[in-house]
């Protein structure tokens, strides 16, 4: 049976004798799994404490004792987090990527990632490319596939990350201090900016440094600000969207300047694109005495960490214009 | 923006002065997840070692010492694994519950779950059933829900289940032995015999003890066979298929008795059931010094546990008749 409602009779009406059981001749869900989400990454296996993998009811994983054990999920559907003129290659990277994203925003280094995918209908051209993908992903990071479930309909993708993190030294969104400086890695809108041109396209860019096919998730400089970050998150929905996010959880309200703020490809700030979203930046907050340490990262790193504001008292996030006014903007990303 | 595909000047194209930002107007995902995904478990939260969870952007795990990590995932899909007719909650409880049964396969204790929910247009009365079902869950297994995602299309439950197991222990489906007895948890069937009433129906059962909508994961049945079993699956597409793993990945072949496999509600065996998929009971191999342990396992738990073959060298199962022929029968549940 290939979809729809459990018909137990459709495949439980045979009673024939003397033959022995076999499952050999279609492409079955175990086959699926053998034949295209398997070995992904298996050479990483072993460093990152994990001990069974695809193939098993599930995945046994050791965290050293020293770390501490992060995860997070994230569900990619198509025509919301991707679309179907994109190459199935940069669909799988880019899903895998937007949930390592919460990693980078955490300060965990990636230990493995779990797919599951709902499909149907899809060519072996598009499994091999997918897969591919996949292997971008995993290799980038030196992450293996663990696990995973397939199901069949339409296209939705959901990927499970886990990384590791010393013992004590999670970044959470809690933890801004009243005047801390607000930080923001690379720039905003280089993925709106891609996108845009993608739709016109409705093709992939050739070209592999494209910002909204293959966001970078900010691993490197998740890990460095460890120990100096009061607080972070990763910007998917939109800036000031995601640093309210900061703001609700600390108890505080933030000031931004919307001149500070790095554009992309703009000689000069534009509200207009403030809360574009699928850039991956991270956002993080830190005590201003900290801003040599984050600049020398910034330069080791070689990506760009701008001040863009700091946190006040209160409850709200300001943007301010050049003249010091407040502006109004709209909201980010809304999922529902 | 409400679905569909990411339109930046949607909700970017406001520019006015003097106003603080505000996102309190609209149920957006933050407070979908506040009010209907919030605080379900939190106070199983500490004893499993769950340090944050849901508003951050990732969830912190420590697992003791002493034990291994153990996850696993599942996606269900609306028309495949439940049905519009059934009541909210219990096709929370069944989602999650699915995802448990792999860990009882493991031997392993639950820790937490997490979810991944993508949805639209649900009532509140939807939601508030849904999330009955969530607690339902939790509270029978002591597991916070600790993360998740939620995002709007067509309904797709995945959860992942995290648990743990003693450092060494976990019982994979490699471990078989030549010459073990096959064990089979409770009967086949009832959850195909509940579903055909239901789908009769279109409504949920009154009763609260229906397999197919609130099928039992086996966790208790895993914890006591951990050092005795040395093989285990779940039976989720079908005993003969699932079997079929165990037999794949140990490198054997299984006999199996069609007269004593236990049949739910049927005074005799039946060919026409033997794959019937849903009764997420555990199926396992023992060396045969085993059986007075596991005899006193079944009646501690008052769950029985039968002899229903054994394994042998080859790599085919058959299933064998009252006569000693051996029968042909279709393969289980297939996913695609």
């Amino acid at each position: 049976m290939l979809e729809g409602e459990w018909e137990p009779q459709v495949y439980l009406n045979q009673f024939l004798k003397n033959k022995s059981l076999e499952f050999e001749n279609s492409l079955g869900e175990y086959e699926l799994i053998q034949e295209y989400f398997s070995d992904i990454g298996s050479s990483y296996l072993k460093k990152n404490g994990i001990s069974l993998s695809i193939g098993d009811d599930a995945t046994l994983i050791n965290t050293p004792e020293n770390k501490d054990s992060v995860q997070s999920v994230d569900t990619a559907l198509e025509g919301v987090h991707f679309f179907n003129w994109m190459e199935p290659k940069d669909i799988a990277y880019r899903s895998v990527a937007i949930a390592l994203s919460d990693l980078a925003a955490c300060g965990a280094s990636p230990s493995w990632f779990m797919l599951s995918i709902t499909l149907k209908d899809k060519s072996k051209d598009w499994l091999t490319s997918f897969r591919q993908g996949l292997i971008d992903v995993s290799d980038e990071f030196k992450i293996p596939l663990i696990g995973g479930d397939t199901t069949r309909g339409g296209l939705s993708i959901t990927v499970h990350v886990g990384g590791i993190v010393d013992r004590g030294k999670f970044i959470s969104r809690k933890g801004a201090k009243e005047g801390d400086l607000i930080f923001l890695s690379g720039s905003i809108g280089s993925a709106t900016n891609d996108l845009t041109s993608l739709r016109k396209e409705k093709k992939g860019f050739k070209k592999n440094n494209s910002r909204y096919l293959r966001p970078k998730a900010r691993i490197s400089i998740g890990k460095e600000i460890i120990g100096i970050a009061n607080s972070a998150i990763d910007i998917s929905d939109g800036l000031i969207q995601d640093l309210q996010h900061i703001c609700k959880e600390s108890n505080l309200g933030a000031n931004v300047y919307l001149k500070d703020i790095p554009f992309y490809d703009l000689k000069r700030a534009k509200i207009e694109y403030i809360n574009s979203g699928d850039d991956y930046e991270i956002c993080f907050t830190a005590d201003p005495l900290q801003k040599k340490r984050i600049n020398k990262i910034s330069k080791d790193l070689n990506i760009p960490i701008t001040v863009i504001g700091e946190t006040v008292k209160g409850r709200e996030v300001r943007v301010i214009s050049e003249d010091g006014l407040e502006l109004e903007i709209e909201s980010g990303y809304k999922h529902f």
